[in-house]
Protein backbone atom coordinates (compact mmCIF):
# COMPACT_ATOMS: atom_id res chain seq x y z
CA UNK A 1 0.00 0.00 0.00
CA UNK A 2 0.73 3.77 0.07
CA UNK A 3 4.20 5.14 -0.35
CA UNK A 4 5.24 5.95 -3.97
CA UNK A 5 5.67 3.96 -6.55
CA UNK A 6 8.25 4.86 -9.32
CA UNK A 7 7.23 3.75 -13.20
CA UNK A 8 10.01 4.01 -16.06
CA UNK A 9 8.90 4.52 -19.32
CA UNK A 10 11.98 3.09 -21.70
CA UNK A 11 11.74 2.92 -25.26
CA UNK A 12 14.13 2.75 -28.15
CA UNK A 13 12.20 5.39 -29.75
CA UNK A 14 10.65 8.52 -28.78
CA UNK A 15 9.07 6.59 -25.79
CA UNK A 16 5.48 7.81 -26.76
CA UNK A 17 3.67 4.27 -26.72
CA UNK A 18 5.16 3.14 -23.36
CA UNK A 19 4.14 6.48 -21.74
CA UNK A 20 0.70 6.56 -23.70
CA UNK A 21 -0.16 2.97 -22.68
CA UNK A 22 1.35 3.29 -18.96
CA UNK A 23 -0.26 6.47 -18.60
CA UNK A 24 -3.91 5.14 -19.19
CA UNK A 25 -2.87 1.93 -16.74
CA UNK A 26 -1.89 4.44 -14.00
CA UNK A 27 -4.63 6.26 -14.06
CA UNK A 28 -6.74 2.89 -13.01
CA UNK A 29 -4.93 2.62 -9.81
CA UNK A 30 -6.18 5.62 -7.73
CA UNK A 31 -4.34 4.55 -4.46
CA UNK A 32 -1.34 4.23 -5.18
CA UNK A 33 0.93 7.33 -6.23
CA UNK A 34 3.31 7.07 -8.54
CA UNK A 35 6.53 8.76 -9.72
CA UNK A 36 7.17 8.65 -13.79
CA UNK A 37 10.13 8.77 -15.92
CA UNK A 38 10.43 8.56 -19.19
CA UNK A 39 13.93 7.32 -21.02
CA UNK A 40 13.83 7.49 -24.55
CA UNK A 41 16.16 6.21 -27.59
CA UNK A 42 17.40 2.73 -25.44
CA UNK A 43 19.17 1.09 -28.39
CA UNK A 44 21.85 -0.87 -27.15
CA UNK A 45 22.59 -3.26 -23.74
CA UNK A 46 25.03 -1.02 -22.87
CA UNK A 47 22.58 1.90 -22.37
CA UNK A 48 20.08 -0.73 -21.00
CA UNK A 49 22.44 -1.42 -18.33
CA UNK A 50 23.38 2.16 -17.38
CA UNK A 51 18.92 2.47 -17.29
CA UNK A 52 18.84 -0.85 -15.03
CA UNK A 53 21.31 0.73 -12.50
CA UNK A 54 19.28 3.81 -12.62
CA UNK A 55 16.40 1.71 -11.86
CA UNK A 56 17.74 0.03 -9.60
CA UNK A 57 18.78 2.86 -7.27
CA UNK A 58 15.06 4.27 -7.69
CA UNK A 59 13.93 0.73 -5.40
CA UNK A 60 16.29 1.39 -3.11
CA UNK A 61 15.79 5.21 -2.98
CA UNK A 62 11.76 4.42 -2.61
CA UNK A 63 12.07 1.56 -0.99
CA UNK A 64 9.75 -0.26 -3.43
CA UNK A 65 10.10 -2.41 -6.76
CA UNK A 66 9.86 -0.14 -9.92
CA UNK A 67 7.66 -0.78 -12.08
CA UNK A 68 9.27 -0.75 -16.27
CA UNK A 69 6.51 -0.10 -19.39
CA UNK A 70 9.10 -1.35 -21.71
CA UNK A 71 8.79 -0.92 -25.17
CA UNK A 72 12.46 -1.88 -26.66
CA UNK A 73 11.91 -4.14 -29.65
CA UNK A 74 15.43 -5.60 -28.83
CA UNK A 75 15.42 -8.46 -26.63
CA UNK A 76 18.44 -8.19 -25.04
CA UNK A 77 17.87 -4.59 -24.69
CA UNK A 78 14.63 -5.95 -22.46
CA UNK A 79 17.04 -8.69 -20.51
CA UNK A 80 19.25 -6.16 -19.65
CA UNK A 81 16.65 -4.33 -18.23
CA UNK A 82 14.73 -6.88 -16.51
CA UNK A 83 18.21 -7.40 -14.68
CA UNK A 84 17.08 -4.33 -12.68
CA UNK A 85 14.70 -6.79 -10.62
CA UNK A 86 11.55 -4.33 -11.77
CA UNK A 87 8.26 -5.75 -12.31
CA UNK A 88 8.76 -5.50 -16.41
CA UNK A 89 5.84 -5.14 -18.62
CA UNK A 90 6.39 -5.33 -22.31
CA UNK A 91 4.20 -3.13 -24.66
CA UNK A 92 4.05 -5.41 -27.36
CA UNK A 93 4.68 -9.03 -26.35
CA UNK A 94 1.27 -9.78 -25.46
CA UNK A 95 -0.14 -8.70 -28.86
CA UNK A 96 2.64 -9.94 -31.06
CA UNK A 97 2.13 -13.84 -31.37
CA UNK A 98 -1.65 -13.37 -32.12
CA UNK A 99 -1.16 -10.81 -34.60
CA UNK A 100 1.71 -12.93 -36.52
CA UNK A 101 -0.65 -15.84 -36.29
CA UNK A 102 -3.65 -13.49 -37.91
CA UNK A 103 -1.25 -12.25 -40.76
CA UNK A 104 1.00 -15.50 -41.17
CA UNK A 105 3.53 -12.78 -41.01
CA UNK A 106 6.74 -12.88 -38.46
CA UNK A 107 6.98 -9.12 -37.49
CA UNK A 108 9.54 -6.74 -38.08
CA UNK A 109 11.57 -5.71 -35.18
CA UNK A 110 11.51 -1.86 -36.53
CA UNK A 111 13.21 0.42 -34.12
CA UNK A 112 11.52 3.45 -33.69
CA UNK A 113 8.92 3.62 -36.56
CA UNK A 114 5.83 4.25 -34.54
CA UNK A 115 6.44 7.90 -33.96
CA UNK A 116 9.50 8.46 -36.81
CA UNK A 117 9.00 10.35 -39.84
CA UNK A 118 6.14 8.78 -42.14
CA UNK A 119 7.17 9.71 -45.67
CA UNK A 120 7.91 13.38 -47.12
CA UNK A 121 4.23 13.52 -48.13
CA UNK A 122 2.55 12.86 -45.20
CA UNK A 123 5.29 15.20 -43.21
CA UNK A 124 4.16 18.13 -45.80
CA UNK A 125 0.44 17.57 -44.85
CA UNK A 126 1.04 18.04 -41.42
CA UNK A 127 3.22 20.33 -41.60
CA UNK A 128 0.89 22.82 -43.94
CA UNK A 129 -1.77 21.72 -41.77
CA UNK A 130 0.11 23.11 -38.79
CA UNK A 131 0.99 26.63 -40.56
CA UNK A 132 -2.50 26.42 -41.72
CA UNK A 133 -3.85 26.71 -37.80
CA UNK A 134 -1.49 29.35 -37.13
CA UNK A 135 -1.99 31.48 -39.48
CA UNK A 136 -5.64 31.55 -39.88
CA UNK A 137 -5.65 32.13 -36.45
CA UNK A 138 -8.26 34.00 -34.79
CA UNK A 139 -10.27 34.16 -38.33
CA UNK A 140 -7.25 36.99 -39.88
CA UNK A 141 -7.24 36.42 -44.05
CA UNK A 142 -8.63 33.26 -44.21
CA UNK A 143 -9.89 31.52 -47.03
CA UNK A 144 -12.44 29.19 -45.49
CA UNK A 145 -12.83 27.16 -48.77
CA UNK A 146 -9.37 25.38 -48.24
CA UNK A 147 -10.67 24.55 -44.23
CA UNK A 148 -11.88 20.68 -43.45
CA UNK A 149 -13.51 22.32 -40.87
CA UNK A 150 -13.91 25.40 -38.89
CA UNK A 151 -14.52 26.01 -34.89
CA UNK A 152 -16.90 28.94 -33.85
CA UNK A 153 -17.17 30.21 -30.68
CA UNK A 154 -16.59 33.06 -28.52
CA UNK A 155 -12.86 34.48 -27.55
CA UNK A 156 -11.49 32.19 -25.23
CA UNK A 157 -13.12 29.04 -25.54
CA UNK A 158 -10.71 26.97 -26.47
CA UNK A 159 -10.46 26.89 -30.61
CA UNK A 160 -6.94 27.45 -31.18
CA UNK A 161 -5.41 24.71 -29.08
CA UNK A 162 -8.08 22.05 -30.49
CA UNK A 163 -7.11 23.41 -34.28
CA UNK A 164 -3.42 22.92 -33.73
CA UNK A 165 -3.99 19.91 -32.31
CA UNK A 166 -6.53 18.65 -34.71
CA UNK A 167 -3.18 19.85 -37.12
CA UNK A 168 -0.47 18.36 -35.33
CA UNK A 169 -2.18 15.29 -35.10
CA UNK A 170 -4.33 14.32 -37.45
CA UNK A 171 -3.32 16.94 -40.59
CA UNK A 172 -6.50 18.42 -40.51
CA UNK A 173 -7.01 21.88 -41.89
CA UNK A 174 -8.83 23.74 -39.29
CA UNK A 175 -10.00 27.16 -39.07
CA UNK A 176 -11.07 29.41 -36.51
CA UNK A 177 -14.09 32.07 -36.28
CA UNK A 178 -14.02 33.87 -33.26
CA UNK A 179 -17.32 35.61 -32.70
CA UNK A 180 -17.38 39.21 -32.26
CA UNK A 181 -20.00 41.67 -30.50
CA UNK A 182 -21.19 42.19 -33.28
CA UNK A 183 -22.11 38.41 -34.93
CA UNK A 184 -23.53 38.49 -31.37
CA UNK A 185 -25.77 40.76 -32.04
CA UNK A 186 -27.76 38.49 -34.28
CA UNK A 187 -29.46 35.22 -34.01
CA UNK A 188 -28.26 34.20 -37.35
CA UNK A 189 -24.80 32.61 -38.16
CA UNK A 190 -22.40 35.30 -39.79
CA UNK A 191 -22.69 35.64 -43.54
CA UNK A 192 -18.98 34.66 -44.09
CA UNK A 193 -19.72 31.39 -42.60
CA UNK A 194 -23.13 30.43 -44.46
CA UNK A 195 -21.64 29.29 -47.10
CA UNK A 196 -19.57 26.51 -44.90
CA UNK A 197 -22.67 25.33 -42.84
CA UNK A 198 -21.56 21.80 -43.28
CA UNK A 199 -17.87 22.41 -41.75
CA UNK A 200 -19.04 24.18 -38.46
CA UNK A 201 -18.66 23.06 -35.23
CA UNK A 202 -19.63 25.29 -31.74
CA UNK A 203 -17.13 25.58 -28.77
CA UNK A 204 -18.82 26.77 -25.40
CA UNK A 205 -17.60 27.03 -22.01
CA UNK A 206 -19.21 27.69 -18.72
CA UNK A 207 -19.11 31.56 -18.39
CA UNK A 208 -17.86 31.60 -14.88
CA UNK A 209 -14.51 29.76 -16.39
CA UNK A 210 -14.11 31.62 -19.05
CA UNK A 211 -14.50 35.16 -17.03
CA UNK A 212 -11.49 33.56 -15.23
CA UNK A 213 -9.27 32.35 -18.31
CA UNK A 214 -10.28 35.72 -19.49
CA UNK A 215 -9.32 37.27 -16.24
CA UNK A 216 -5.99 35.75 -16.40
CA UNK A 217 -5.21 37.55 -19.97
CA UNK A 218 -6.20 40.84 -19.72
CA UNK A 219 -7.21 41.66 -16.02
CA UNK A 220 -10.10 43.66 -14.77
CA UNK A 221 -10.86 44.34 -18.48
CA UNK A 222 -15.00 44.93 -19.56
CA UNK A 223 -13.86 41.65 -21.77
CA UNK A 224 -13.13 39.65 -18.56
CA UNK A 225 -16.16 41.08 -17.03
CA UNK A 226 -18.79 38.11 -15.77
CA UNK A 227 -21.62 40.22 -17.42
CA UNK A 228 -19.66 40.16 -20.83
CA UNK A 229 -18.83 36.75 -20.85
CA UNK A 230 -22.37 35.19 -19.29
CA UNK A 231 -23.87 37.66 -22.43
CA UNK A 232 -21.67 36.08 -25.01
CA UNK A 233 -21.76 32.70 -24.31
CA UNK A 234 -25.96 32.93 -24.15
CA UNK A 235 -25.76 34.82 -27.40
CA UNK A 236 -23.33 31.81 -29.01
CA UNK A 237 -25.37 29.29 -27.89
CA UNK A 238 -28.95 30.86 -29.14
CA UNK A 239 -27.29 30.91 -32.45
CA UNK A 240 -25.98 27.84 -32.50
CA UNK A 241 -29.01 26.21 -31.66
CA UNK A 242 -31.25 28.43 -34.12
CA UNK A 243 -28.50 27.16 -36.48
CA UNK A 244 -28.63 23.82 -35.32
CA UNK A 245 -24.97 23.44 -35.25
CA UNK A 246 -23.16 20.79 -33.71
CA UNK A 247 -21.68 21.96 -29.95
CA UNK A 248 -19.31 21.11 -27.60
CA UNK A 249 -18.63 22.91 -23.92
CA UNK A 250 -15.15 23.10 -23.61
CA UNK A 251 -15.68 23.89 -19.46
CA UNK A 252 -14.24 19.91 -18.10
CA UNK A 253 -13.23 18.72 -21.95
CA UNK A 254 -9.29 17.88 -22.27
CA UNK A 255 -8.36 18.79 -26.09
CA UNK A 256 -7.57 15.75 -26.97
CA UNK A 257 -11.49 14.94 -26.34
CA UNK A 258 -12.74 17.72 -28.14
CA UNK A 259 -10.64 16.90 -30.96
CA UNK A 260 -12.18 13.47 -30.81
CA UNK A 261 -15.62 14.60 -30.72
CA UNK A 262 -15.46 17.19 -33.70
CA UNK A 263 -14.01 14.37 -35.53
CA UNK A 264 -16.36 12.18 -34.80
CA UNK A 265 -19.17 14.73 -35.06
CA UNK A 266 -18.37 15.88 -38.67
CA UNK A 267 -17.52 12.40 -39.81
CA UNK A 268 -13.50 13.30 -40.62
CA UNK A 269 -11.73 10.38 -40.78
CA UNK A 270 -8.05 10.66 -40.32
CA UNK A 271 -5.27 8.59 -39.28
CA UNK A 272 -3.29 9.96 -36.51
CA UNK A 273 0.49 10.69 -36.41
CA UNK B 1 -0.58 -12.63 -47.91
CA UNK B 2 -1.78 -9.72 -49.84
CA UNK B 3 -5.22 -8.44 -49.27
CA UNK B 4 -5.75 -5.26 -47.31
CA UNK B 5 -7.01 -5.82 -43.51
CA UNK B 6 -9.89 -3.39 -41.66
CA UNK B 7 -8.09 -2.53 -38.19
CA UNK B 8 -10.47 -0.80 -36.20
CA UNK B 9 -9.42 0.96 -33.16
CA UNK B 10 -12.32 0.79 -30.71
CA UNK B 11 -12.31 3.11 -27.29
CA UNK B 12 -15.15 4.27 -24.81
CA UNK B 13 -12.95 7.63 -24.74
CA UNK B 14 -10.46 9.50 -27.16
CA UNK B 15 -9.57 6.30 -28.87
CA UNK B 16 -6.26 7.87 -28.85
CA UNK B 17 -4.48 5.37 -26.26
CA UNK B 18 -5.73 2.51 -28.46
CA UNK B 19 -4.42 3.93 -31.62
CA UNK B 20 -1.30 5.03 -30.17
CA UNK B 21 -0.44 0.94 -29.11
CA UNK B 22 -2.32 -0.40 -32.33
CA UNK B 23 -0.16 2.25 -34.88
CA UNK B 24 3.22 1.02 -33.45
CA UNK B 25 2.04 -2.77 -33.39
CA UNK B 26 1.22 -2.36 -37.25
CA UNK B 27 4.47 -0.63 -38.38
CA UNK B 28 5.48 -3.98 -37.26
CA UNK B 29 3.79 -5.64 -39.69
CA UNK B 30 5.29 -4.74 -43.28
CA UNK B 31 4.09 -6.97 -45.79
CA UNK B 32 0.39 -6.37 -44.73
CA UNK B 33 -1.71 -3.33 -45.76
CA UNK B 34 -4.15 -1.80 -43.62
CA UNK B 35 -7.20 0.36 -43.59
CA UNK B 36 -7.93 1.53 -40.33
CA UNK B 37 -10.98 3.35 -38.46
CA UNK B 38 -11.16 4.99 -35.02
CA UNK B 39 -14.33 4.20 -33.37
CA UNK B 40 -14.71 6.52 -30.03
CA UNK B 41 -16.96 7.29 -27.65
CA UNK B 42 -18.24 3.21 -27.22
CA UNK B 43 -19.55 3.46 -23.89
CA UNK B 44 -22.86 1.57 -24.13
CA UNK B 45 -23.76 -2.19 -24.93
CA UNK B 46 -25.92 -0.72 -28.16
CA UNK B 47 -23.08 1.74 -29.14
CA UNK B 48 -21.17 -1.56 -28.98
CA UNK B 49 -23.52 -4.08 -31.07
CA UNK B 50 -23.76 -1.28 -33.80
CA UNK B 51 -20.12 -1.00 -34.11
CA UNK B 52 -20.22 -4.76 -33.66
CA UNK B 53 -22.23 -4.67 -37.04
CA UNK B 54 -19.70 -2.57 -38.81
CA UNK B 55 -16.88 -4.67 -38.39
CA UNK B 56 -18.95 -7.43 -39.71
CA UNK B 57 -19.80 -5.29 -42.99
CA UNK B 58 -15.89 -4.79 -43.10
CA UNK B 59 -15.12 -8.29 -42.44
CA UNK B 60 -17.28 -9.28 -45.67
CA UNK B 61 -16.16 -6.55 -47.99
CA UNK B 62 -12.87 -6.83 -47.36
CA UNK B 63 -13.41 -10.56 -47.28
CA UNK B 64 -10.73 -11.13 -44.34
CA UNK B 65 -11.64 -11.32 -40.62
CA UNK B 66 -10.79 -7.63 -39.03
CA UNK B 67 -8.65 -6.85 -35.82
CA UNK B 68 -10.34 -4.75 -33.55
CA UNK B 69 -7.92 -3.35 -30.61
CA UNK B 70 -10.00 -2.41 -27.85
CA UNK B 71 -8.93 -0.54 -24.95
CA UNK B 72 -12.91 0.03 -23.98
CA UNK B 73 -12.99 -0.82 -19.79
CA UNK B 74 -16.44 -2.45 -19.62
CA UNK B 75 -16.40 -6.28 -19.91
CA UNK B 76 -20.33 -5.84 -21.76
CA UNK B 77 -19.20 -3.24 -24.47
CA UNK B 78 -15.95 -5.59 -24.68
CA UNK B 79 -18.20 -8.75 -25.54
CA UNK B 80 -20.31 -7.17 -27.63
CA UNK B 81 -17.68 -5.95 -29.78
CA UNK B 82 -16.18 -9.69 -29.73
CA UNK B 83 -19.36 -10.91 -31.01
CA UNK B 84 -18.31 -9.35 -34.49
CA UNK B 85 -16.13 -11.85 -35.35
CA UNK B 86 -12.99 -10.04 -35.23
CA UNK B 87 -9.64 -10.78 -33.48
CA UNK B 88 -9.98 -8.85 -30.37
CA UNK B 89 -7.05 -7.48 -28.84
CA UNK B 90 -7.95 -5.94 -25.15
CA UNK B 91 -5.28 -3.00 -25.07
CA UNK B 92 -5.45 -3.44 -21.11
CA UNK B 93 -5.71 -7.03 -19.99
CA UNK B 94 -2.62 -8.42 -20.00
CA UNK B 95 -1.04 -5.41 -17.79
CA UNK B 96 -4.17 -5.21 -15.17
CA UNK B 97 -3.21 -8.40 -13.41
CA UNK B 98 0.15 -8.46 -12.73
CA UNK B 99 -0.20 -4.37 -11.75
CA UNK B 100 -3.23 -5.34 -9.71
CA UNK B 101 -1.07 -7.66 -7.39
CA UNK B 102 2.49 -5.49 -7.64
CA UNK B 103 0.31 -2.71 -6.30
CA UNK B 104 -2.02 -4.79 -3.74
CA UNK B 105 -4.91 -2.33 -4.76
CA UNK B 106 -7.88 -3.43 -7.96
CA UNK B 107 -8.29 -1.65 -10.49
CA UNK B 108 -11.00 0.98 -11.18
CA UNK B 109 -12.50 1.00 -14.38
CA UNK B 110 -12.75 4.71 -14.87
CA UNK B 111 -13.85 5.26 -18.22
CA UNK B 112 -11.78 7.95 -20.33
CA UNK B 113 -9.72 9.20 -17.60
CA UNK B 114 -6.38 9.13 -19.60
CA UNK B 115 -7.14 11.75 -21.69
CA UNK B 116 -9.65 13.42 -19.56
CA UNK B 117 -8.82 16.94 -18.39
CA UNK B 118 -7.22 16.01 -15.80
CA UNK B 119 -6.97 19.47 -13.15
CA UNK B 120 -7.34 23.04 -14.00
CA UNK B 121 -3.84 24.11 -12.98
CA UNK B 122 -1.55 21.19 -14.96
CA UNK B 123 -4.73 21.97 -17.58
CA UNK B 124 -3.63 26.11 -17.52
CA UNK B 125 -0.28 25.27 -17.51
CA UNK B 126 -0.76 23.55 -20.60
CA UNK B 127 -2.52 26.25 -22.59
CA UNK B 128 -0.44 28.92 -21.25
CA UNK B 129 2.86 26.97 -22.39
CA UNK B 130 0.83 26.80 -26.03
CA UNK B 131 -0.26 30.28 -25.72
CA UNK B 132 3.87 31.03 -25.02
CA UNK B 133 4.81 29.29 -28.00
CA UNK B 134 2.49 30.81 -30.58
CA UNK B 135 3.02 34.90 -28.99
CA UNK B 136 6.74 33.88 -29.02
CA UNK B 137 6.93 32.61 -32.37
CA UNK B 138 9.66 33.30 -34.64
CA UNK B 139 11.64 35.69 -31.84
CA UNK B 140 9.21 38.20 -31.47
CA UNK B 141 8.93 40.09 -28.39
CA UNK B 142 10.58 37.32 -26.35
CA UNK B 143 11.15 37.37 -22.96
CA UNK B 144 13.58 34.40 -23.10
CA UNK B 145 14.14 34.66 -18.90
CA UNK B 146 10.39 32.50 -19.16
CA UNK B 147 11.13 30.13 -21.24
CA UNK B 148 11.99 26.38 -20.25
CA UNK B 149 14.22 25.97 -23.85
CA UNK B 150 15.26 28.05 -26.61
CA UNK B 151 15.20 26.85 -30.35
CA UNK B 152 17.79 28.14 -32.36
CA UNK B 153 18.02 27.85 -36.22
CA UNK B 154 17.84 29.37 -39.68
CA UNK B 155 13.95 29.75 -40.93
CA UNK B 156 12.20 27.35 -41.66
CA UNK B 157 14.28 23.92 -40.27
CA UNK B 158 10.99 23.17 -37.70
CA UNK B 159 11.48 25.47 -34.61
CA UNK B 160 7.73 26.33 -34.73
CA UNK B 161 5.65 23.05 -35.01
CA UNK B 162 8.32 21.34 -32.61
CA UNK B 163 7.71 24.32 -30.02
CA UNK B 164 3.81 23.90 -30.21
CA UNK B 165 4.67 20.30 -29.93
CA UNK B 166 6.58 20.25 -26.56
CA UNK B 167 3.73 23.15 -25.41
CA UNK B 168 0.56 20.91 -26.25
CA UNK B 169 2.44 17.36 -24.64
CA UNK B 170 4.58 18.36 -22.06
CA UNK B 171 3.09 21.85 -21.10
CA UNK B 172 6.95 23.45 -21.76
CA UNK B 173 7.61 26.74 -23.00
CA UNK B 174 9.34 26.72 -25.70
CA UNK B 175 10.68 29.92 -27.24
CA UNK B 176 12.04 29.99 -30.86
CA UNK B 177 15.09 32.00 -32.44
CA UNK B 178 15.46 32.47 -36.00
CA UNK B 179 19.14 32.86 -37.08
CA UNK B 180 19.38 36.10 -39.12
CA UNK B 181 21.57 37.17 -42.10
CA UNK B 182 23.15 39.44 -39.42
CA UNK B 183 23.41 36.66 -36.94
CA UNK B 184 24.98 34.06 -39.19
CA UNK B 185 28.01 36.86 -40.22
CA UNK B 186 29.43 36.12 -37.23
CA UNK B 187 29.99 32.76 -36.10
CA UNK B 188 29.28 33.54 -32.44
CA UNK B 189 26.34 33.37 -30.34
CA UNK B 190 23.47 36.57 -31.21
CA UNK B 191 24.09 38.83 -27.49
CA UNK B 192 20.59 38.54 -27.11
CA UNK B 193 20.98 34.83 -26.83
CA UNK B 194 24.44 34.80 -24.72
CA UNK B 195 22.78 34.72 -21.01
CA UNK B 196 20.69 31.83 -21.86
CA UNK B 197 23.40 29.06 -23.06
CA UNK B 198 21.85 26.46 -20.56
CA UNK B 199 18.86 26.46 -22.26
CA UNK B 200 19.58 26.17 -25.90
CA UNK B 201 19.37 23.36 -28.73
CA UNK B 202 20.09 24.15 -32.11
CA UNK B 203 18.09 22.58 -35.33
CA UNK B 204 19.74 21.87 -38.57
CA UNK B 205 18.58 20.59 -41.88
CA UNK B 206 19.52 19.08 -45.34
CA UNK B 207 19.85 22.19 -47.74
CA UNK B 208 18.69 20.59 -50.12
CA UNK B 209 15.36 19.85 -47.82
CA UNK B 210 15.58 23.21 -46.61
CA UNK B 211 15.38 24.46 -50.33
CA UNK B 212 12.24 22.40 -51.13
CA UNK B 213 10.74 23.59 -48.30
CA UNK B 214 11.22 27.67 -48.92
CA UNK B 215 10.30 27.25 -51.99
CA UNK B 216 7.00 26.12 -51.52
CA UNK B 217 6.57 28.76 -49.14
CA UNK B 218 8.17 31.49 -51.66
CA UNK B 219 8.79 29.94 -55.13
CA UNK B 220 11.51 31.56 -56.67
CA UNK B 221 12.65 33.83 -54.42
CA UNK B 222 16.23 34.16 -52.94
CA UNK B 223 15.44 33.34 -49.52
CA UNK B 224 14.66 29.69 -51.15
CA UNK B 225 17.65 29.64 -53.11
CA UNK B 226 19.98 26.70 -53.00
CA UNK B 227 22.86 28.63 -52.13
CA UNK B 228 21.10 30.86 -49.48
CA UNK B 229 20.35 27.71 -47.95
CA UNK B 230 23.43 26.10 -48.00
CA UNK B 231 25.07 29.21 -46.64
CA UNK B 232 23.04 29.73 -44.02
CA UNK B 233 23.02 26.18 -42.52
CA UNK B 234 26.87 25.77 -43.31
CA UNK B 235 27.48 29.13 -40.92
CA UNK B 236 24.75 27.97 -38.55
CA UNK B 237 26.33 25.12 -38.47
CA UNK B 238 29.45 26.26 -37.76
CA UNK B 239 28.09 29.13 -34.85
CA UNK B 240 26.07 25.58 -33.01
CA UNK B 241 30.12 23.68 -33.15
CA UNK B 242 31.90 26.64 -32.06
CA UNK B 243 29.79 27.64 -28.82
CA UNK B 244 29.45 23.92 -28.05
CA UNK B 245 25.11 24.20 -28.34
CA UNK B 246 23.69 20.66 -28.90
CA UNK B 247 22.64 20.38 -32.32
CA UNK B 248 19.98 17.71 -34.49
CA UNK B 249 19.34 17.69 -37.85
CA UNK B 250 15.50 17.78 -38.44
CA UNK B 251 15.85 16.26 -42.50
CA UNK B 252 14.85 12.91 -41.16
CA UNK B 253 13.39 13.73 -37.87
CA UNK B 254 9.71 13.66 -37.19
CA UNK B 255 8.47 16.24 -34.75
CA UNK B 256 7.82 13.55 -31.62
CA UNK B 257 11.91 12.49 -32.11
CA UNK B 258 12.64 16.30 -32.19
CA UNK B 259 10.94 17.15 -29.14
CA UNK B 260 11.78 14.08 -27.30
CA UNK B 261 15.88 14.27 -27.82
CA UNK B 262 15.54 18.09 -27.12
CA UNK B 263 13.92 16.89 -23.84
CA UNK B 264 16.57 14.28 -23.07
CA UNK B 265 19.70 16.35 -23.75
CA UNK B 266 18.39 19.49 -22.15
CA UNK B 267 17.30 17.29 -18.58
CA UNK B 268 13.93 18.42 -18.74
CA UNK B 269 11.45 15.90 -17.41
CA UNK B 270 7.89 16.46 -17.78
CA UNK B 271 4.97 14.08 -18.44
CA UNK B 272 3.25 14.05 -21.12
CA UNK B 273 -0.46 15.10 -21.02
Amino acid sequence: MAGTRPVFYVSDGTGITAETIGHSLLTQFTETRFVTDRISFVDSVERAQEVAAKIREAAVSYGVRPVVINSCMDGDVGAALAESGALMLDVFAPFIEPLEREFQELRQRRIGQAHGIADFDTYHRRINAMNFALTHDDGQSVDYNEADLILVAVSRAGKTPTCVYLALHYGVRAANYPLTEEDLEHDRLPPRLRPYRNKLFGLTIDPVRLQQIRQERRPNSRYAQFETCKREVAAAEMMFRAERISTLSTTHTSIEEIASKVLTTLGIHREMF
